[in-house]
């Protein structure tokens, strides 16, 4: 595989390839992580590659790796958002198979777009929303699925982060440079960043569509220029409300994404502090705790399971279950139990959410349709 | 003291009787605990009164008492909410102090009254917004109000519970009955039972006031006349964002309030499940855990402690925690620090929010002013 | 009921009072709280006493109590270690049933003898091992009982807490102080104060007894004449194999009682820190976690409970449980499911532990059998 | 690297190889993963390995290395134990760096002379003691080694696992079989499998060394031939004690480690339920809970970070990290801040520990010291 963007000493460029490589089905052998050569050239370097392929930019990685015989068959996208779109699109084009960052687009227009190459295109398009790729996450959905829970009622989302409690865009720090920047970033804040995560674990594990919404993004840090707290209710396709909160200015906490999905019988309670657990609360019945690789969970809980229960696997292995069954569809093996990639749908998804959130809460619009968008 | 409604059996009369005894600053001698003499007495003498003074309703009560030398000074209101008022009135009006149940009024138009019979009778009217007698909501409180937090940016609070899932009312549950009864609960069902809780534990601690909300509430249950699902949006005076989460259909979830407020530096979180600790995030420097009765907290924090620190206190302990302070408010006493009981003011701010979130909500009229109802 | 020892400043004193006067089946009418009769007036004033009932000694106080046809009939030993047997003989003797605070005398030699006086006074006699009270720990026992997880295989017990991690009896710490002292507190330190808590709730859950015992007891404080840290490892009379910690130099502890029992099935798991959930882990199934004053517990896991589930129960709660109990059986009422009070014979067991971990552990005579010292 | 044992299928071998490839410095290229041939080059095959590399027996592996100019520079021991010394020696003599799972060696003999090979070849030998590569841990023993606690007064090691509450060794679980057979898994049961790990995370994180025991060893399942559940007595070399626990039939338990250190001014307390936080309780302050890499770390506990704060990193990347500083050790690299692999030394007393605690609780001996083993 190859990467552009995200070289040693970015977050998610590391992540990706550890990630990737993880269980022995792909290697990173081609990049083009800074359009420094010297620097992505030192990346390379780092990391063991070729030099002849390490490239400035994307299309000369294309160009060069589709003239060689153990060329690249994927290309992994860990750049600033308004690269997604016109990387993708050339990947794709040039019969590579492409795994993005979230989200999936600058803008909803380009998802779009980039829907409909996907859809004629023959290729593989994979969006690490990395929670997708927890056990119990997937053993939540199953739970759900399966009617454990009896009809849903209700969701409540929320992913709190405290990084951007202060305005760290102002200095020298190139995360929370370009998501602050409306240029690169897109016209989203941390609805872009975080709130495309809740949005999909929300409707994956409950099974439901978001309808309406009703949101409230601030700028709550002097002077950011996009959102950095989103507070929202949403209406589910069956009827049942739900709460979105993701907040970047939630000062003093990590990366807090909890997940409760509340049904007829019972509701379960999944938090990214303790991914290994899934706490099931039922009426007049002893709580359950589930652990992860127990015996006792669903095939689709059980599959992505790489060590025996109480020897804890984290956020590179989740991210690795994505590339796992992303290798298994690429190779057309039959999918895991509970396997899936989120894709271009989910990514279209996720931009109309940040174009509905942004615009109705800028008109302070009250109830919007999530498909309007669209 | 009396008291009326609440006899052996229901949930919150035996709660009263106990916290206000429990530091032996008050003593249940009169009441009228059910229309039917006979069960009343039964009451009565389960708790050892005197038949004398068990009575059919509260107006026998009061008259009865205002003849005694030893009459009652203070009068206990733990009836449903249809009754607050009138009780209420007449109670002070005959010169007793109240200490009435959540939520204040039936209507908002009768707290109003209230209000204004309060101000002119020189009485003391307490309600038992119970959380309000926590040690760590206190020390929650005095965090804040010191600054150590910085600004307050944001507030969630989050009261679920599951034991309106089923539709108890259609059995022979009277506690729930009465709630699910607007002849006897009000407008509001889950709104007025625990999401005035809600309401006055984030104003109490944040030091804020809501503004504006923007509410969605549904009746869940099929065939439930009130909501018994309210999720809503919040900006409160200094513009800070909130979201309020109060439900009665969160199946499996017991009485699960929790309560986090950001500020510039920091944010604290406090929750029901564990009520002895205290838990501070900070940027960039450890997460702190407070725990109740430890010598390091603030006086407001420490007065309610009655045992030493890894002692557990709990529910009737915070609850007789508000009745010493009423005692002390009572006898005129040098408040303890961070003492307080919530009041009048407290319950017309409850009334207000019940009637805006339930008329707003069913508008569907997006955001509203909480004093437009006053 | 009247009290010896245990005014108004004291921990345990207040503890006794509310605790016994909670449910409204005992009331503190009579006391001797200080040799300063003075103090013992004050005391009696603030809780509202007679000023004729209050006594400067435990003498008088049962000779006038006597005297009265409104005597009380229980006493309450709320002193230090070596006037518990003292008082709780001449109360027996005159006719007084006693409640009395662990560990039961001095010496292990006293206990025989009030053994005795027990066994042929007519009278009852409890001791507040408080943890007994606690709901969880009485469905704990029943789980265990009903044989849910198997024959018991293992117990630990961890009684760790930090309050004696600096030698606060060399101030004036009136509690350090005696409890520091042998001739007050008896020859074991930290092994009488919370180390027979730790032996009683371990054979009380299990239903097994302790064997033999292997101690090692320190005095990690220098210049400490008692120990103040404890580990002994177990064998139960089954031959499964137990682990007892009991510190009081657990530098940063509160007051953490944990007990874990593990059978063939499972394992139980019970801390004071959260005494209202009690986890139980199964071999291949899920983690149960049941909690007080749920509807699925058994009987005797539900009759303690005052509130509904959700709302926490404390230390004075399981304290009033075991009065409400001793009240039961005073009055001949039939017992409550799983009600008990500790008697006598946890106290004579609890005085061989001191006086077998003492010798031992001096002597590093290795494995003892506890019953040698009877 | 090379590898011997430890093919797909097994727990631990697959562990080592997503350990060491994870941060790119090394890959496995070679292995006799099986005596049986084409199941070797299954295992071979699924890993991507050339067949030339896959082997039948180490002798093999060895011998064609070293014929090659890309030849193994480290060889991987994932074997049963007692296969560890010969491979161990073979390795070291051919001039191979050494990564071994522990114990060390079969017997206490056999670690004794291969600390004489160690010490005579100028070739690393690692021994993957797991705990000591996470960042908590690693936290915790800079906490301690600066003084943050005091003195240290007691340390509380508890390492309880269930999976071998039931007869497994008597199917065909092949990871129970090996374990629980004195001639593949040695005099040891629980107490080499976990207790090594107990005793080693305690010696590094107090820095303090063992210098009597007291241990009771069982073998609680009917039949077992080795203990299947320790429990000991510790005094360390500074005179303080310690408390371990190491069981298997732990039913319910998954992989429960835990670590509790007190010193003078405090404790610490760490957790395999949790291992990403560290929590610090202090006389007199609040509770601290630091966060794997979080900036207030010290640079030792910051430096195994791969991801920012709240992301989870678990038992694999514990693992790299060893295989990290062991790469670093072997390319003579500076090592980062806290770094170390525990070595032949460490091995040494793991085997001491077996050698006492069996004999001393086969003789019932009581007290031993830990050195007399040696």
């Amino acid at each position: 595989m190859g990467m552009i963007g995200g070289g040693p000493g970015s977050f998610i460029g590391p992540v990706h390839k550890m990630a990737a490589e993880l269980d022995g089905r792909m290697r990173l052998v081609a990049g083009a992580f800074s359009r420094d050569l010297n620097r992505a050239r030192e990346a390379g370097a780092a990391w063991g590659l070729d030099p002849d392929r390490v490239h400035p930019d994307y299309g000369s990685l294309i160009a060069a790796e589709a003239l060689r015989a153990d060329g690249v068959q994927l290309l992994v996208i860990a750049t600033p958002n308004h690269l997604h779109f016109p990387i993708a699109k050339a990947a794709l084009e040039a019969g590579l198979h492409v795994m993005c960052d979230k989200p999936a687009t600058l803008t909803l227009a380009e998802a779009l777009l980039l829907r409909d190459i996907v859809a004629g295109c023959g290729r593989q398009f994979g969006l690490t929303y990395t929670y997708a790729g927890y056990a119990m996450v997937r053993e939540a959905r199953e739970i759900v699925r399966r009617g454990d829970l009896g009809a849903v009622r209700k969701v409540v989302v929320d992913y709190s982060q405290g990084w951007l409690a202060q305005p760290l865009e102002r200095g020298d720090h190139k995360q929370a440079g370009w998501r602050a920047d409306p240029a690169t970033g897109g016209e989203g804040g941390a609805i872009a960043d975080i709130g495309v995560h809740a949005l999909h674990i929300a409707e994956l594990v409950s099974g439901l569509k978001v309808d309406r919404l009703c949101p409230d993004l601030s700028s709550v840090v002097e002077g950011r220029l996009l959102d950095d707290d989103c507070n929202m209710l949403w209406r589910f396709d069956n009827g049942a409300p739900g709460v979105m909160v993701a907040s970047q200015i939630a000062a003093g906490d990590r990366n807090g994404l909890r997940l409760r999905v509340y049904g007829e019988r019972g509701g379960l309670d999944w938090s990214h502090d303790r991914p290994d657990i899934l706490t099931l609360n039922w009426i007049d019945q002893p709580t359950q705790v589930l652990h992860a690789a127990a015996p006792y969970l669903s095939a689709a809980g059980r599959a992505p399971a790489r060590l025996p229960t109480g020897h804890p696997e984290g956020f590179i292995e989740a991210f690795a279950t994505l590339y796992r069954d992303f290798a298994d569809a690429i190779e057309g093996a039959t999918p895991r139990p509970g396997a899936g990639v989120p894709g271009i749908e989910d990514g279209v998804r996720g931009m109309a959410l940040i174009r509905c959130a942004v615009r109705a809460s800028r008109a302070q619009a009250g109830w919007v349709r999530l498909d309007e968008a669209l």
